[in-house]
């Protein structure tokens, strides 16, 4: 259903775009849509959630200064995402980009998303098409991305890539960088992780605090259905696939995390800090009040504010 | 009055310890209280307030390898906590303290509570008892904790001094080094600051979030007489009384914040942080799930886990 109001007023002490959305109904209504049981109901659910983005990420393509080239890598389709500028490029330096969408949606034309914005700060994006359910479970995005890795390697040094990500993406991020350092890959130079699906089970105090009070990831029962296609059969807590669980002192870039208090996967964020915190991994948290999980993208002023942080932690952290 | 059950089941990711309290009923009968409406009624509650505190304080002392010396500084009473064995002493590193308890309770006998930990992890600690309402309002707390750092500096080096606070406390904390700045003092080497009351105002979203969710501080009516007798007339946003206002661009030292996501004071947290960055500081913020206020005090694993967190950050900002 869609509750009238939301739960709670939206605080004096944010941003006007951020209080207008906050003041919006908060739909739930995701809760009540039946589980998709074959893969046709799947695609026609991911087809009609991907249909409300698509005006949106086209618009931001063609608005931004950027070119988007799609090729594959490693056998794996990618879009480069570059500034049209030449001369803006932050050279050799690369950023490897998972789109969110939980496993299921956002991917192809809609999978460059989340890379405009660095691109339009002067960095070449890869943004990777993983493959994902209905028809390719985990752990095809973790291979997938450990791939395109290992690819861009013969060109470029570790030490000047990082990986990034959103949500589901957050996590891939975090899985593919484990995968790679167990596999015998250098670490990238850091890692960005906004929000990230960190624990694919109900586990973590946010999922029930902030049930009905996200107003864009209103409630776990959102993500149920593609937590169980996605790992088709793995119990929840592999690593690979709820990095919270990752064994981190065997080696992990230095990371930034974002998240904001309302944010559905709050604690899904600061127990993934905590993990790497736990393992001496330098991780620089940032959470910003009432926020929601996806504001970076949405709220102009406070995500404009963690876009330079980011900025801020790559400079600090990639080679030149 | 006190709900028979908490609002939310502990998650069954934290500690047992942790799962126990969480599980206890939420105490909000202090937002039934009536107002003191002179010093003798004030007089009365806070002695109230500190008589559940005094045999733990006590007992928490006896049973510490520390030893407490009253003194005053400056004309400031003092408490200094030092390790029992003076070989165990970081030499020449002084912790100032601010006790936390709303700027009206805990004080004197009390005030060493949040030293004991530090002092027995090889710190001296200067513990100021503060001046407070309802005899003494601001600015006679921030008046107080600068002429013991001046005195301080008369025979230590600031790069080898740090301030440590916790919720009223942690934002003294904050208002002291501002004001000290401006009086043209050197900076402190670093700043931590657990759970901070940074908005004196009911201003932050985690003030409506998290009523009757926090264990401890389960609502702002708790806070709201303190922060009146406090300001005594001055406007809540004065940057020495909610420091989330202050103008950290001339300068203030490397900082390190604390707190849960069941915390009243989240927002207060968070808000504090991000005004640190928002001004270039080197801050660093540590989140723990489903924590309230006052947890690193309370819950045994999670408070030991951000000691540690506490204890090296102080190794690496303090000289010497």
């Amino acid at each position: 259903m869609t509750g009238p109001n939301p739960r709670f007023p939206a605080p004096e002490n944010v941003s006007a775009e951020a209080k207008a959305f906050l003041s919006l109904p908060v739909d739930t209504s995701a809760a009540d849509r039946p589980s998709p049981t074959s893969a046709e109901e799947w695609e026609a659910q991911i087809a009609e959630s991907n249909g409300m983005f698509e005006a949106l990420v086209r618009e931001s393509v063609e608005k931004a200064p950027v070119v988007v080239a799609k090729s594959t890598m490693a056998g794996v389709t990618v879009r480069e995402v570059v500034p049209e500028n030449d001369a803006d490029l932050k050279r050799d330096r690369v950023l490897l980009n998972f789109h969110g969408g939980g496993f299921t949606m956002f991917g192809g034309d809609l999978s460059v998303l989340e890379a405009v914005g660095p691109a339009s700060a002067g960095y070449r994006v890869v943004a990777v098409d993983y493959r994902m359910p209905p028809h390719h479970p985990f752990p095809a995005a973790v291979d997938d991305g450990v791939a395109v890795y290992r690819h861009l390697l013969e060109t470029a040094d570790a030490r000047q890539i990082a990986m990034f990500g959103a949500s589901a993406g957050g996590a891939l991020a975090a899985s593919v960088i484990l995968a790679a350092r167990d596999q015998g890959l250098p670490l990238p130079a850091a890692a960005v992780m906004h929000t990230p699906w960190a624990d694919l089970a109900k586990i973590g105090d946010s999922y029930e605090t902030n049930d009905g009070v996200d107003p864009t990831l209103s409630t776990y029962e959102m993500l149920r259905d593609a937590a169980t296609a996605y790992a088709d059969g793995e119990p929840l807590d592999h690593p690979l696939l709820s990095p919270v669980y990752g064994e981190f002192s065997k080696g992990f870039p230095p990371s930034l995390l974002s998240t904001g208090t309302r944010d559905l996967l709050l604690s899904c964020t600061v127990r993934l800090h905590r993990a790497l915190r736990a393992a001496g991994i330098p991780a620089d948290l940032h959470v910003y009040d009432a926020m929601w999980h996806g504001f970076q993208l949405m709220a102009p002023v406070e995500g404009k504010d963690l876009d330079r942080e980011v900025m801020e932690f790559l400079d600090r952290h990639l080679a030149v």
